[in-house]
């Protein structure tokens, strides 16, 4: 089965792409950024510098994090981020839908991947 | 203006996205892989080698070559070539229409790029 990748660069320069999204995801999930880093196998450094540069691109954070409490800090994603993730997710479905046939069409093309079983066929030599 | 990038993984598992299909095209217009990679500022390594990663996920090759000649060899696109192009800016341009709403939206949420006049809101000194 063929993947559809969809990257939107936006009017201010952030790209805007699955990795993003999943991070956003997993913070709604998990209600920490160090938590969503860890289940993403990525280094919290380098899911802050991401979530920092979405909430400065955006009017207002996607997500929004609360200092101390028990456990450390907290992160919650905002209505805009919760927005803007689904708003991803639906540009995604509408792009799998909107190249399908096209998609069939160029797959048609390729070489097979494995010979087929020739169950149903006979070779000449057995008739 | 946000830009919307869509990139393929076929089942072959080559990527097929703009920078591939640009170089299609280009072999198209100048009838030469050496030309293509040279109007792209690609080694003509780096565009033989996508090249032939096209032509062997296909059944038959998107571009034949042809040897010696006056002025070396020329390249052309097939016919199944030229139909890979075409399905998969067609496949684009879907996207961009499928996106166009939901990509509204969000940019909608961007932070201005830089502060509006406020010509014509005033300020509440000015009353």
């Amino acid at each position: 089965m063929a993947r559809v990748l969809l990257r939107i660069y936006l009017t201010s320069g952030t790209p805007l792409g699955p990795g993003k999204v999943q991070l956003l995801e997993s913070v709604r999930d998990t209600g920490s950024i160090s938590a969503a880093a860890r289940a993403l196998k990525m280094s919290y450094r380098s899911a802050w510098l991401r979530i920092d540069s979405m909430n400065s691109a955006f009017r207002t954070p996607l997500v929004r994090t609360t200092l101390g409490g028990q456990g450390g800090g907290a992160a919650v994603l905002t209505a805009l981020g919760t927005s803007v993730v689904g708003r991803f997710r639906s540009m995604e479905a509408a792009t799998r839908r909107a190249v399908a046939r096209d998609l069939a069409a160029v797959e048609k093309g390729l070489r097979p991947g494995r010979p087929r079983p020739r169950s149903t066929a006979r070779s000449p030599k057995s008739r």
